[in-house]
């Protein structure tokens, strides 16, 4: 590397306008003598100052020349022109000092584990990549990027064709929406900050357990957090909820009606329809995550909260888990009003979206090829689902209670509150089997006593093959 | 669209375990009596109960068959089976009742202004789309979506070839870094996102006047912001700005070394070297963003204050001005044990990079086009740049003054006191120019009197029209 120049920025009495050779001269005396070029510093190569200052070259140089005639300056042949060791020269010293590093908050604990490699993952919800269409999303991104305008940012609301898109999508789910109101987002995680970062209130009530990520994010942003218990045996306790919410008055309700994660329930419309009811007499706002439904075979004749609730009911909904994670798309849709205060926090935080992957996902969806995708997604799924739920039957003793969600990517297995489910977690990963620890979901005391058991990830193999070894060390436990 | 059905829990003695005939129509009578299937609604299909439950078709025809013969369900030809409207049967209400939206927070002002369609923009930022190699990402896109592992969901601190291909970068302009200590963003916008949320400081120095996106982004946040006045035509007052940091105390100094935003000022190596000096004397942590510098040609030997002052020093830039603002990736440099805490925020805030823009991205550095192409990027703005210098030194009368950055996206062009700008602004928007208003940049009455003249976004044609228009209102204003 070539010596670092000391850059000088070169004042003048009319700022802008042609500098002097007699200019430079004395700019680079001042500097000098106020020691903010030392013995030894590097000056600006000429062209760099020819272009600097809008001048010939020739006039940098005959400034230049004059200094080393005068000894202040000198030059070394190939590598510039230096400031001299004269006897009023500052000395030049390196920079040693360094600043503080600034203090930082501590890590969530939910972000200290991750999944052991080459570990039979039983409780992910991620899909299996072989159900995943990399090709034609290939095929699609392709087409886009030789069609022009890829260079401009994007709307900061998102790609309209995309959101067009979607807006219809959930139009024949029964949802009413239009393109106006969608708002689009890096995965759903983006769309839960932006919301959080959003609202104008101090309190959200969550389920318990709670979506981990939501509840780190949530606290990270100084929310506190109203728990409502959560059994997927028992169904929602609809009137212990509404003594909670009367009491502590939360501006929001967060909920995962469909596969709610961690234990996978999904919401009877019975129970969607009463949460609406108690939401509009305490005057708590809802927000449904919404990922987790498309999942589900026939799901589109199910209602959603939102379908049920009107535009009020915040939507988030994301093509994460059910397309390429790594598309990285999510959305929100909002009331057309609350879009500005929406989309202001989106700004903030990435500025616009990543246009090639909103713009790839629009082609995928405008040609069809998600529909027919998803209908063989959900078609594997709900074979996956029903092998699994055999498996469990076969292979599990009675007392071992599972959910029933019918398709999609993910139920809930409890034990017998006798078993030590940590220690269960240890005693199958030595044997290559990795359930995750729901721990941090919970408010308190866990009232469940399990794991989620993902059929989505695994091949039925891997799944059978993780579920005899659950089954041996869960049988193991209830026997000592 | 097909009628939606209610979606009803099946609790179970023994959940999970394999239901009985007798065991849905008691669960079903117990969903009447209860009111959770009110008349008319309907029942989920038998498909869907089917699959649910895992158990055979005619399980679940057996119990619909039983309930419509005691008069408890009906079917409808084509549509499927209905709560019958029985003496007892609770009567099906649409669901009227709507909750409240949360209430959010207002939007920043900065975001309720726009740039008008089809007016010479003077002041923005970005980068003619001329100037970008849309066919050579394009390619790059291509190659990197034949590869396998599009599917997975990437290494949360970013894309691994890119960041290893980012700090060989930093390593060729005197920065030590290394793969391990870079995380990439969505634009440089998140990086300064996500060092807000995880900062455990309270209080932020930023320069005056502040690039307002930064502004809004930390006071939502709620960091309480201590101005540091900048003169691009005077510099850094060095010892005033030790004054209100020794008094301030903030944890964080974040400053734009080079192209300030607004004022295009960039600091000269002595002020980097001072300001490190003053940081480390009162405890205060440094970010520097360097989104503009590599626009500079030659500017690879002129030291950033991350070259200088070390691994501590929080380092941010972004490819989203000299490449495609469309792939939006930035970057952190942080040093190694700070990089878990940033990137458990990035996790919060967006979870994983968009896998596609990074891979493109690092194909595009690895086959050395962003060498060729940032080369001849900064040959374009050294031409244009000295084209508006000379335009600029032709038509403006000497009381005006401006900048003299070198090169780059930008300068600071500064009118009398005696003219008003907002109402010269609008003025020359009447005449097709806008001219950026930079009121929201400052803390306190502005000390500046003027706006930012950009010579990258425009062609040197319409930089011609707009500069010519632009004089003769500010020679019409300084004459009244």
């Amino acid at each position: 590397m070539r010596t670092p120049y000391f850059s000088i920025a070169v004042r003048s009495e009319n700022p802008g306008h042609r500098p002097s050779a007699e200019d430079l001269v004395r700019t680079i005396i001042d500097e000098l003598k106020a020691g903010r070029l030392p013995a030894g510093g590097r000056l600006p190569p000429v062209r760099t100052l020819e272009n600097q200052l809008g001048i010939s070259k020739n006039t940098v140089q005959a400034a230049y020349d004059e200094l080393v005639a005068r000894g202040l300056l000198e030059t070394r042949e190939r590598e510039g022109v230096f400031v001299a060791q004269g006897p009023d020269a500052v000395p030049f010293v390196e920079t040693q000092v360094s600043p503080p590093s600034p203090p930082l908050r501590p890590v969530p604990a939910i972000f200290q584990r991750a999944v052991p490699n080459g570990s039979i993952a039983l409780s992910t919800v991620l899909i299996d990549p072989e159900l995943l269409p990399r090709e034609r999303v290939a095929e699609c991104a392709r087409s886009v990027l030789r069609t022009p305008g890829m260079q401009a940012l994007s709307d900061f609301q998102g790609h309209l064709g995309l959101r067009e898109l979607i807006a219809a999508r959930l139009r024949k789910r029964g949802i009413d929406a239009s393109a106006k109101q969608v708002i689009t987002t890096i995965g759903s995680q983006q769309a839960l900050d932006i919301v959080a970062r959003a609202l104008d209130v101090r309190r959200v009530a969550v389920e318990n357990p709670v979506y981990p990520h939501a509840r780190a994010l949530f606290e990270n942003h100084g929310l506190s957090l109203v728990p409502l218990q959560l059994d997927p045996f028992a169904g929602i306790p609809l009137d212990r909820w509404e003594s909670v919410l009367a009491a502590a008055r939360p501006g929001l309700l967060y909920c995962i009606t469909s596969f709610q994660n961690p234990t996978g329930y999904s919401y009877s419309t019975h129970e969607l329809r009463a949460l609406l009811d108690i939401a509009a007499r305490h005057g708590v706002g809802l927000m449904e995550d919404d990922w987790g439904s498309d999942m589900l075979s026939g799901s589109d004749v199910r209602p959603a909260l939102r379908a049920l609730g009107g535009e009020n009911v915040l939507y988030v909904n994301s093509f994460t888990k059910k397309l390429l994670p790594s598309l990285r798309v999510g959305f929100i849709v909002a009331r057309d009003d609350l879009v500005p205060a929406l989309v202001a926090q989106k700004r903030l935080s990435t500025l616009g979206a990543p246009w090639l992957a909103e713009a790839t996902l629009s082609e995928f969806l405008d040609r069809g090829y998600f529909d027919t995708h998803l209908a063989a997604l959900q078609e594997a799924l709900d074979g996956r689902y029903r092998r699994c739920l055999e498996t469990l039957r076969e292979l599990m003793p009675s007392e071992v209670r599972f959910t029933t969600p019918g398709g999609g990517p993910t139920l809930w297995l409890d034990l017998p509150k006798r078993v030590d489910v940590p220690a269960l977690a240890q005693v199958l990963l030595r044997r290559g089997v990795f359930i995750e620890d729901a721990t941090h979901a919970f408010h308190g005391e866990p009232h469940l006593n399990g794991f989620r058991v993902s059929y989505a990830y695994l091949s039925e193999e891997r799944l059978r093959v993780g579920l005899e070894i659950a089954a041996e060390e869960i049988r193991r436990a209830l026997a000592t």
